[in-house]
């Protein structure tokens, strides 16, 4: 898309008058715009030229509108709801003097044109990865979106000089990311996590540029996720059956919520393992654990031995299908333990008729490979945990192999054996983000690259990017979103700037204001270290 | 003071009707008041013994009520107050149904009445060392009172029954502090803190009886501390001169909102090191460092060999002692970089003239000598870092050491000198909150005790306790709250529960209730681990 900006003619005047009024009661560092010389912009652009040349925007006059050549417009509500927030986030107070109808002098840039020129405008359609992500900037200005839907590059030009007066100086932007893949995970399993929390989180995702929101959503210790078909999962398998769960009308709203951000929403339903919640609703799905030669109680993974447990994986996912519009799915399929399979005399039984000997691994194939087969028929592409191409499971050839686990050595090495096996690949093993430890953690995820492997080009062109993980244990609505921002912003800029951008003080100098904007966009992003934001946190 | 409670006669036929009802959807493990033979108490009080036989409290006509034989009731604001606080606690909603002044079927209790036997009900005084935080319990039930002001065991005696009816069973409790100093240090120089979260984390310290705040108000990054002797420290030291200062309005309040919850308030003024924001409001303060024979432009700590140091330190000191009614000033010395007075040619000068030699800590002791001489004059006691010990400055004989250096060994060992020289100990090493690492961390607090160490029992008397620090790098509004509860209660136990109580499962089992209650009453404690709350945080 294209976006330009039409100036009025008042420039010199306003340049000459802006002599700085020294307070003279501040001698402390505050990073300020002329720390970096790409001022707050984060994630950084691939290319940005900007000059000293300043102009003012007034809270009066100033529109962002829809370029006459535009392909859409008045009538595409994502746009129209993208105007209005992008207008709040620049005018947060000033607008109110707007309601005087008093027309101040004219301002500098007097209006924001969007011109989407892509045939696909995707008013009305799920982001995807084919999404057209990237911008041009034919006149001094311009404006990237995201899937068509962001304003977000161009609020951050935007900053007050020091008479609080809004202004953007000059600048010439190209920008595309660098990977169509740039996810964020929340596990509402472990805790529940309310709407309020995943909708916030979703803001900040969008202006950090994430575009894909992994929704790990059940998991071993509770089963949110409200199924119309099998009703009973969420009902035994929640936290609480009403309080502790995601009705179809939350997940919907949240899909929308994300689809206007320019965010796909890939749900996760994670099995044979890692499914301890669901067979609280669903009888006869897990494997019954034996201690000698009778049950003990307990259950393991999924059984892969019923056909029962296929038809009913079959109903199931395609309900999923239907209510997810992602042409993904993510399967799991990590973690397996075979420790209850062992010990079913059922299942031996089956791996001696199998021909698997003792390879549980070989059980496990058996069952995904079938899952596969399954999800095959709803026309839905699958992610899955790297587990499984360690199994040696047959996979399609759009799968995308998501690499989670070892030390740096190990998950490089996985890298290039996923990609040079051909299937498309995604990282998160140095992006655990719930793994805390004290100080500037974010330099660490910062440095980290999905690309740094050894594998040829063609190996790294099957990176599609990568995944910042906040897995729940530890986190819920008291302290999820705090410990999530700034850290994940680190991800964001490494999954969407240029490779070569790595500077780690030019970086924070960026994101100490990137962190204070999203503070003063009402959302609590933890410090980076001693300092202060002129506009703090109002929560508690 | 004692605590009584009335008893209706309805017992038997309530307790009849308890039939469980099974709702038939949670196998879920969570933790219930059965998992502890304690239920939720935390911190443990001295002497508890609960029985199984329950009472119910009517939201309509349950009552907190001053005895008759009471030493101080309906005059008493401080009980007033916290009255209501925990009626609102033990009935957030059901006082509601209580306006339509329908009288129900009478409660089993119907009121808890007050009984303060102290002669001095501290009802307008400032919480003190010498307060009366015991309580004797005469009758089936009782309740212990911080400072004579907290309700705060009763509350917790207090659960719902599975129909949501306010229940209480049949307890005797017998309670005082194990420590005298209960405290918490937070650090509002390193990142601003509003007051909003300052008074936030103090009612959250009521609830786990601490009963010192620590204020830790000024630092080298800022000086937020409005003076009206001399305004210009903050108006040149702070972030901002009006936005990020705490005006003498501020702190009364914050002293007041802190008294009425038995909590004494610290303030710190730390000297003469960690002092580079006073510098920029009062010239000459610090020492001018030097670059070979000419000043570098760069200041060092308090300079020493001045007599107007002295006459600004008393002056600045008479109105904190003022302004701060606790008995105890927090006077610092700790971390004093000695390379800029070694860079100083006055210094050298004045340190030949003294016959210091090179040792610069002769040189510091030489200013606390002097500063605690100005603070004596006030009649204020005085707290200091243990480095002034160490250095081996004269002390009065009441002061308090602040032991915060070291590992485990190191910090045995100077609590260990520091009592065989008679001084009173506070321990922190083991609490230093603001370092944080993944998983349950709170157990290693848990397990730190400040009498465990070589020496006589005389020597363990002279611990009066301990204090929780969040020091302020890397928190502010944003986290603070988050991440300093629930890991500070575990801190509030050892110090007010007995020694021998260290059994972590049942404190874990505990903590995980308390942690939900604080939860529900509006502050964002963080997990411990996988699980929910009833009642989840409502904010962001």
């Amino acid at each position: 898309m294209i976006a330009t900006l039409k100036f009025t003619t008042l420039l010199l005047a306003v340049v000459v008058c802006r002599a700085t009024q020294d307070y003279g009661y501040k001698d402390v560092e505050e990073p300020t715009l002329g720390d970096s010389q790409y001022g707050s912009l984060w994630p950084l652009p691939q290319k940005v030229q900007m000059s000293t040349v300043a102009f003012k925007l007034s809270g009066v006059s100033f529109q962002i509108v829809d370029a006459k050549e535009s392909s859409s417009g008045a009538s595409c509500s994502l746009l129209q709801n993208a105007y209005r927030r992008y207008d709040e986030y620049i005018f947060p107070i000033s607008r109110m003097q707007g309601q005087n109808k008093k027309k101040a002098f004219a301002s500098d840039v007097s209006e924001l044109q969007v011109w989407i020129t892509s045939a696909d405008s995707e008013c009305d359609n799920y982001p995807s990865v084919t999404s057209d992500e990237s911008c041009e900037c034919p006149g001094m200005m311009f404006v990237f979106l995201v899937g068509a839907l962001s304003l977000e590059t161009f609020s951050q030009l935007v900053y007050e000089d020091e008479y609080g007066a809004k202004s953007i100086n000059r600048t010439e932007i190209q920008d595309f990311p660098r990977f169509t893949h740039r996810g964020l995970l929340l596990d509402s399993s472990r805790h529940f996590l309310p709407i309020k929390v995943i909708l916030a989180n979703l803001e900040a995702m969008a202006w950090n540029k994430f575009n894909v929101f992994h929704w790990h959503i059940v998991d071993d210790p509770s089963f949110p996720y409200m199924s119309r078909t099998f009703p009973q999962l969420s009902q035994q398998g929640a936290y609480h059956p009403y309080t502790h769960v995601y009705t179809p009308s939350d997940v919907k709203m949240i899909i929308e919520f994300a689809r206007l951000r320019g965010i796909r929403v890939v749900s996760e339903f994670d099995t044979p393992g890692h499914t301890q919640s669901w067979g609280k609703g669903q009888k006869d799905l897990l494997t019954p654990c034996y201690s000698g030669a009778s049950p003990s109680g307990s259950f393991g993974p999924v059984n892969p031995i019923l056909n029962t447990t296929y038809d009913f994986m079959a109903m199931f996912f395609k309900e999923v299908s239907t209510v997810f519009p992602d042409a993904y799915i993510h399967l799991g399929g990590d973690e397996v333990d075979f420790s209850c399979w062992k010990s079913n005399p059922d299942i031996q039984k089956f791996m001696a008729q199998q021909g698997f000997g003792t390879d549980y691994s070989k059980l496990e194939s058996f069952y995904i490979q079938r899952l596969l087969d399954i999800v095959t028929t709803t026309n839905k592409g699958y992610m899955i945990w790297q587990e499984v191409i360690d199994n040696g499971v047959k996979l399609k050839a759009d799968t995308l192999i998501h690499v989670w686990k070892g030390n740096q050595q190990q998950y490089q090495a996985e890298m290039a054996r996923v990609t040079a096996s051909g299937y498309q690949a995604l990282l998160s093993t140095p992006w655990y983000l719930n793994r805390i430890s004290y100080g500037q953690d974010w330099q660490a995820a910062y440095k980290a690259d999905p690309q740094d492997f050894n594998g040829t080009d063609a190996q790294k062109k099957l990176v599609v990017g990568g995944e910042a993980c906040l897995w729940g244990e530890y986190v819920d609505a008291t302290n999820l979103t705090p410990r999530l921002w700034p850290r994940a912003s680190a991800v964001g800029e490494r999954l969407w700037s240029d490779k070569d951008v790595k500077d780690t003080n030019d970086a924070y100098s960026r994101l100490i204001q990137h962190r204070c904007r999203m503070v003063q966009r009402g959302i609590p992003a933890e410090p980076l270290f001693t300092g202060y934001c002129a506009h703090e946190y109002k929560g508690v």
